[in-house]
């Protein structure tokens, strides 16, 4: 019986959140923390898809989403991988059925990418059970096609940085461009578990904006030329740069409201421990905060944000996008 | 027996220290917290300073300190009065001495202006024994005059504030300039007590500089932009906006590397306790902070301050510069 693997990494944004909204650049990498998308061929023409990390499933049978485990939040979950599947019938055709088995190591709502990592690992897997030389490109379009169904105008650079790996330059309104860097970095992830809205994160900066053209502007283009500097660091492979950077990032970050004490005392705690950098990545508000650190200090810097009440998932950035396995 | 009383005030830089540095205005306020020195006449033409607060005296005789308590402290500490001194003697050669009695309730070496207040009183009090009709530019010319012998390239924006009284916009190589704003002031100072150079945080800017130009040159005209708009604000009364602006300024200077934990925990305590802006004051590293808050917030926030481990004074913005009882 025919089953085809398919993973794609998290993401995390390095630098650049929110100054990206007003224009600036952001650099965002892909990290080896993995959604994992199984598809295998039934004997019917059903196709059941299960995500047992969240506890939901159900069959998708003309073009219908039917329940069996999690009921409404199931068919709220599904609903991008139910997007894929429609998508890859009305283009193949298929004369079989599917079983599609989703699974994550990737935290949700942490700012992570989880849902379009599961998006494009599924579009992978479901597309190449049908026509096994589908293509990244035709992959990502898919993926960030249903990604616009469960987010408000989604940038696409989440559903890039699952389907390519590595390092993204991002800018609004110009194409995404996947950077030829070749340098290690070390990340530890601290999740405050600290729910926050990225919408209302927006709003407030873009009101603080308002209030303070000037001041504010000068801010955004302060952090602008921190990913471009950044860039120059990365090619270098000049971490202690990097994190300094980093750094400078986070305050001017807290300068546009977006920080919280939950934060701060993680970011306190790792740089504190030796860390070369370290900043909130995402919406702010909650969510995750980043560190960079040398190798020989990630166990340190772990441990500190572990102590300071943080969920810690040490990692590094990855260069593969999809992998599928046969 | 003639005798003269005269005190001036401390002051607090409310926005743009740093940036003050490199080009930007700043926001100087003279506050009621005063250094006061008594000067009488003696029977003889001996001239005797002491500052009890600080325990040390001597004797000013034919141009030499001689000191009686504190050695070689004493020399050290009186050196700008003895200054003022000297100049007094050269310019009115009055035919009797004096006992001069330095008194201040100003934390000393915590960026609160406590040496040019000393001096600024002194120069008042003993210039004004001499000559009734002293002006008081001339009195800030004596008092900056002894500043420039203890601080290197003093400003001269300490002197003026202890002077003028009120709130004095300055920018490096402009006169300074006293605004005429009539708005009330209520602020909590905490003093983090912890030590640091002026000098060697000043440096620290300079260097970050030279490696990010961009980068900081931005921060530096953001920085710039908030004093300016502060303006609007102090002239309009509106405390919100300048303690929003406050709270944006401490975040630049953060990024400028011129915070410390100590700092921080005053600054969140004072937030969170109702400030309407808090910041650290002066050149960082340590030092003070400063809060700004609704009068009926005032214990509030001085209560957080100090359970957070920082000394508290409560204190407000005075107009009143140099003051002369006779």
């Amino acid at each position: 019986m025919k089953r085809i693997k398919a993973s794609a990494p998290a993401k995390v944004i390095l630098l650049g959140e929110h100054f990206v909204v007003h224009g600036e650049p952001a650099i965002v990498l892909a990290i080896n923390k993995r959604a994992t998308v199984t598809v295998e061929m039934r004997n019917d023409q059903k196709i059941f898809i299960e995500s047992k990390n969240i506890g939901v499933s159900g069959f998708f049978v003309n073009d219908e989403f039917h329940p069996q485990r999690g009921g409404e939040r199931a068919r709220e979950k599904l609903k991008p991988i139910c997007a894929i599947v429609k998508e890859a019938i009305r283009k193949y055709n298929p004369g079989f059925g599917v079983n599609i088995n989703i699974e994550s190591s990737i935290p949700i709502g942490a700012g992570l990418g989880s849902s379009a990592a599961v998006s494009v690992a599924s579009a992978s897997a479901i597309f190449s059970i049908f026509n096994p030389k589908v293509s990244k490109d035709a992959i990502f379009k898919v993926a960030f096609d249903a990604e616009k169904i469960v987010h408000e105008t989604p940038s696409g650079v989440d559903p890039a940085v699952s389907t390519y790996g590595g390092i993204l330059w991002y800018c609004r309104s110009k194409p995404i461009r996947r950077l030829k860097i070749n340098v290690d970095l070390p990340l530890v992830i601290g999740n405050t578990g600290k729910e926050r809205s990225t919408g209302k994160l927006v709003a407030k900066v873009n009101e603080l904006r308002r209030r303070y053209p000037l001041i504010v502007g000068k801010i955004i283009r302060a952090g602008g030329e921190i990913v471009k500097r950044s860039i120059r660091a990365l090619r270098e492979g000049d971490l202690e740069t990097l994190g300094e950077l980093m750094n400078i990032n986070h305050e001017l970050l807290r300068a546009l409201g977006v920080s919280c004490r939950e934060l701060e005392e993680l970011i306190y705690a790792a740089r504190k421990a030796g860390a070369l950098g370290a900043k909130l990545t995402g919406a702010g508000g909650g969510g995750c905060m980043i560190a960079l650190a040398h190798p020989e200090k990630i166990i340190d810097v772990a441990y500190a944000i572990k102590e300071a009440g943080g969920e810690v998932l040490v990692t590094e950035k990855t260069d593969e996008g999809i992998i599928i396995e046969k």
